[in-house]
């Protein structure tokens, strides 16, 4: 659910040899060098962060217009973080949420909006159930190994939620966590999605989930550091255009007109974004038709700024869960600064939307409209300063949070995600295994395609190149308790059965009854 | 339902400037020059062709392993064969076709294999009735501007096929046609695809339609004859990286370390493979983003040798359309030069199958032992040589025939398929409003593109940029004429319904008369 990390064009050199990406990228050079080789990251951009990117500016102070958001279980970020002494607050929920539905607003604490209307209590337990359900026979490290992936993965998600539920608000789900819509993804591909972040509750919720907390000065400070460590290891504004392994090294050729040459090359771009390189030999035909398969998402991150924190005052922590086909906006939480300096609501402009409104102005979007209807005040319609990020337009990302699987790829071509060529492996969020997406995933990758490399070099065993994290101390990860109803209460679908089976039982109880006192029945 | 032109890694220059792409680009370059222009073709191969290609060698004179089949209203590529002195001959349908299914082989003559269940004749009747008349409501030009474009983008065209018919054969009819699987294609678009060749009748045929006929002498020629009369101005082995428009004029450079500066460019790539240029300044983020949504179809091009012709001689065509999942090929066609020699069944191993595949040797595939047990004739497992291209491994093709829209992309994205982007013109096949996907939908495309360029330079009127193209007086086409059966028969449903009212109709008859006849209606 947030814009993640960085992974662009990149290359790390080793031994005089390299690599591609960003936050994946630099997590692998950092480990390479910690292990005394020489690694070279190429950065396509003037600046590291890749997806992630902290502006500062006298108004902001520091904004992160990519992204932002961490939380428990995410301890890879959590580690780097702590190692850089980079503090993290926690998002402001103090105050209630609010769910704008069909022109209303209706405040509300937890993680999900409540539904009052006991048939959509009925039909939103049985989604969310039922997504996780799913999602427990699906491999993490192969989701197109499950049981029913074949099944699951010809199917659009919209396809899946006409036939679990009635639900409107699933859409929103859809568009919040992966920036596209239900038509566009594969039903295996999105609950593989949710399932690798901990389910529905993990990756949506605020306290206790993905968003729970963000980087005291903004998250580009961990590649910041990384890439101070890495020193001028790092090339900017060095876009890779070639990759040639056709001799005993690999020779790659950066826009600037630099060569270099490595012994490995670990691409740690989305993948889609190895079409920017021309390689030779080719790429065998699975990975060549792969990376024209698996598109971005669409979002534009959207910061209003205002004089003071009106919100808090009317008992509104800034999270708005906005279903209006009329608004920009579908999701905002709150981005004061934790000492409550610079009141700020964050925004997304999403999937279907994003692509509607990246031709009109600021303005013309009408975003402000919105929160005053939401929070119910005028003083949402005077902002003092504003900040945005079409993700879209960024030729080296091509879109964010991350890439989608269409219908019918996942199991196709899946299983090359992160096979090696040659010497070339590869990194980024889009190859992890655990908050794939996330810039938790985006340090999972790199650090495993760096043990990929030193394995090819003898320096490790194979069985070492997959690691878990141990928890971070100071973020716990608490489970998410289902109750006894939210587990047992039947779908609107079993309830309607229920009811037949029922009132077949009553009325043959009372048949029998009948019957009975009629002296029909033999007694015995 | 052929493979087809060329559009590769191209540029043109002209007044010292240029362009990118193959059949698409050598087409626009050859109308530019002869205004008065000076086009430069840079062609990223080492080859002219793009998605054709016609191999020579002792064992077969000639085979196209590309883009092969032609026929009537595709009148662009004969004006232009015709121009170059190209001949053209049909594919051989004398002799009866086989459709196989259930492992058993049925010789029929036609378009479509004929249905002899009454039930399966009435899906299948209504199955190409209700496509046609859903393409009827899609502008070529503009697809998305269909009345239900967004309900039919949404859905792929598996879920149409749900809600429409039963009849399995459907399946190959999307996988032979665009090479890709129907839970993978937009509704939307399939029908817009099948509609712009003309409609389910002229894209499947062989007589009459899309594979009528072949050119003498291989596909490669037209490509070859272009490049012959503009000489030095096309440039192979160049592929474009790089396209910089902050100037006045626009700089291109090449991986061979040249670097060319044009007045305008037209870039006539399939749209995923713009990827391979890195764009100053970006491209605008409708366009950036489509570039990552367009796939290319999967397709392996076999051609297998025989010393005779034996299929002719057991009254086989050598067509072959075959449903069996165990089966490689899906559809053959026969192959042998139009003098009687070089006897050879061409065929295609196709999308889900393709993927499959591609991984396995030649022998692995047995493709021989399928087309034994089709023409029931143990001659067919002695081949004496063989050919194929499998056009997923191709860097600058991506894939082949064409490029597909997943569910969703068309609407939200159709539009900006040829916007012009500053002093960049887009071709290109896919760019095409009649047979896009084939030869003849790129010359369309590139003359097109061409005349934009004239019109921007202030040569032609706008008005003069779209023209259509008169019949060609060699390849007339004849229209299918349906029968009043087919146009009236209903559906399965539609027959359910009718038996419905009619019982209902006949008990309410018969209730009548029996109340009649015991006087229990009043009787005037």
């Amino acid at each position: 659910m947030t814009l993640t990390d960085a992974l662009l064009l990149f290359l790390f050199v080793f031994l005089r040899p390299m690599f591609l990406c960003v936050f994946a990228g630099l997590s692998a050079a950092k480990l390479l060098k910690a292990s005394g080789l020489s690694p070279v990251v190429l950065e396509a951009r003037d600046r590291v962060g890749g997806r992630t990117f902290t502006a500062r500016n006298k108004e902001t102070k520091w904004v992160d217009l990519g992204g932002a958001y961490i939380g428990p279980t995410q301890n890879r970020i959590f580690r780097l973080a702590r190692e850089y002494g980079i503090k993290t607050y926690k998002v402001n929920e103090q105050e209630k949420q609010v769910h704008y539905v069909k022109g209303k607003s209706y405040p509300f604490k937890g993680s999900f909006p409540p539904m009052w209307n006991p048939i959509v209590l009925l039909d939103f337990n049985n989604l969310w159930r039922t997504m996780d359900e799913m999602g427990t026979e699906i491999p993490r490290e192969a989701p197109w190994r499950a049981p029913h992936a074949e099944e699951w993965d010809k199917m659009t998600m919209q396809e899946l939620i006409d036939k679990v539920c009635w639900t409107s608000f699933v859409r929103l789900f859809v568009n919040v966590n992966v920036t596209s819509e239900p038509h566009e993804v594969s039903a295996l591909w999105f609950l593989w999605y949710v399932k690798q972040c901990g389910g529905t509750m993990r990756i949506f919720s605020t306290t206790n989930g993905g968003q729970e907390r963000k980087f005291q000065g903004g998250s580009s400070q961990i590649s910041e550091c990384m890439a101070r460590e890495l020193g001028d290891r790092v090339k900017l504004q060095s876009p890779v255009y070639r990759i040639d392994q056709t001799g005993d090294t690999v020779v790659v050729e950066t826009l600037d007109k630099q060569t270099y040459t490595a012994k490995y090359v670990i691409v740690a771009v989305p993948p889609s974004l190895n079409l920017k390189m021309h390689f030779n030999p080719e790429l065998p035909s699975l990975r060549n038709q792969l990376i024209h398969r698996v598109p971005m998402g669409s979002v534009i991150k959207c910061m209003v700024y205002y004089r003071e924190n009106f919100w808090r005052k009317k008992g509104f922590c800034g999270s708005m869960v906005i279903e209006e086909e009329g608004s920009p906006i579908d999701l905002t939480l709150d981005d004061t600064k934790p000492d409550g300096t610079v009141p700020c609501i964050m925004g997304f402009i999403l999937a279907r939307k994003c692509r509607k409104l990246s031709e009109l102005t600021r303005e013309e979007r009408r975003i402000c409209e919105i929160y005053s209807r939401v929070l119910g005040s005028d003083e949402a319609l005077h902002p003092v300063h504003y900040e945005e990020k079409n993700w879209c337009e960024e030729e080296y990302s091509g879109g964010c949070y991350t890439a989608y699987f269409p219908p019918g790829i996942l199991t196709q071509y899946g299983k090359v995600l992160r096979e090696p060529v040659g010497r070339l492996y590869f990194a980024g969020t889009e190859t992890a295994t655990e908050w794939s997406g996330y810039m938790e995933g985006a340090v999972e990758a790199g650090e495993r395609a760096a043990r990929e490399v030193m394995c090819a070099m003898g320096k490790i065993p194979r069985t070492q190149i997959w690691q878990t994290e141990p928890q971070c101390v100071d973020v716990p990860a608490f489970p998410f308790v289902t109750t006894f109803w939210e587990r047992n209460l039947p779908s609107v679908g079993g309830l309607l059965k229920l009811m037949g089976v029922s009132t077949f039982l009553s009325a043959a109880a009372a048949v029998g009854l009948v019957a009975c006192k009629k002296g029909l029945l033999p007694r015995s």
